[in-house]
């Protein structure tokens, strides 16, 4: 299966264990997006839209992004993504976790991050930083996510 | 005084208001670290030392590294540091923000903050965030940043 997968979604790509046995997933962290697929993926769990151009520069400057495919030879689906940014030594900061309404309840999202954590862990990276809505607060406390290790407190400055 | 200041500190490098008359400050995203120094200058905030290598590396792969100086034309004294990781586009995070003790109550560290906000503005980047540590958790509300917004959490992950 892996030579299969690899010609579909390109060098590293492998299998995620699926809920259902009809049904293949995989993550990929070559197989290029449609930027229009990525963005609907993203607005489908409440992203709000981004213009495709900063999209796509925010992409190539990432230290990670990984596709989270439903399997088809010809017509694979991007049902889940992740990206980091960081200096790939110290940190990375994970952004844009989405899984597709559909697809969730079955333990993908789980299954995502700890493949986002491996891949990190891999090229050397030792601490792994996200903002958390208050919403999927408990899905990352499940997981072994420390929040506010020592008192930190999220700051965000938005520029007018 | 530009010219004075580029050729020590680099192109574009830029005068930091002084709180003393007898001392200029000075802004720098060229002039290159020494490494012994900077890991002084952030063990002199508290934050623990780091391989030098990974140091290294980590500055290489940011977004932005700004250092602050005190003036001299002979032996410059680097006395405030930040730097950012990011894509560049959507996001930055700011980390290892650091003014030396002897030089912290004058201001510095507002300006120094200012500077990367405003840098990173100039790149085109309109979102930038931070971990604040409970001690430093009032200045940077003071000057604008927003805690938490929307109920966000900060969560890490530490690999063993």
């Amino acid at each position: 299966m892996t030579l299969e997968i690899e010609s579909v979604y390109g060098e590293g790509a492998c299998e995620c264990a699926s809920p259902d046995k009809q049904v293949s997933f995989v993550f990929s962290q070559t197989r290029p997006f449609d930027l229009v697929e990525l963005e609907q993926l993203l607005q489908s769990v409440g992203w709000s839209q981004r213009p495709v151009g900063k999209v796509r520069r925010a992409l190539d400057s990432s230290l990670l992004k990984v596709g989270l495919w439903k399997h088809d030879p010809c017509f694979p689906r991007l049902i889940g993504f992740a990206r980091c940014t960081g200096d790939g030594v110290i940190d990375a900061t994970v952004w844009d976790v989405a899984i597709h309404p559909i697809y969730q309840g079955f333990g993908l999202g789980k299954q995502l991050m700890a493949y986002v954590n491996r891949s990190l862990h891999d090229i050397g990276v030792r601490r792994i930083t996200l903002f958390a809505d208050p919403g999927v607060v408990s899905f990352y406390k499940s997981q072994g996510w420390i929040l506010e290790p020592k008192g930190h407190r999220c700051a965000f400055w938005y520029a007018n």
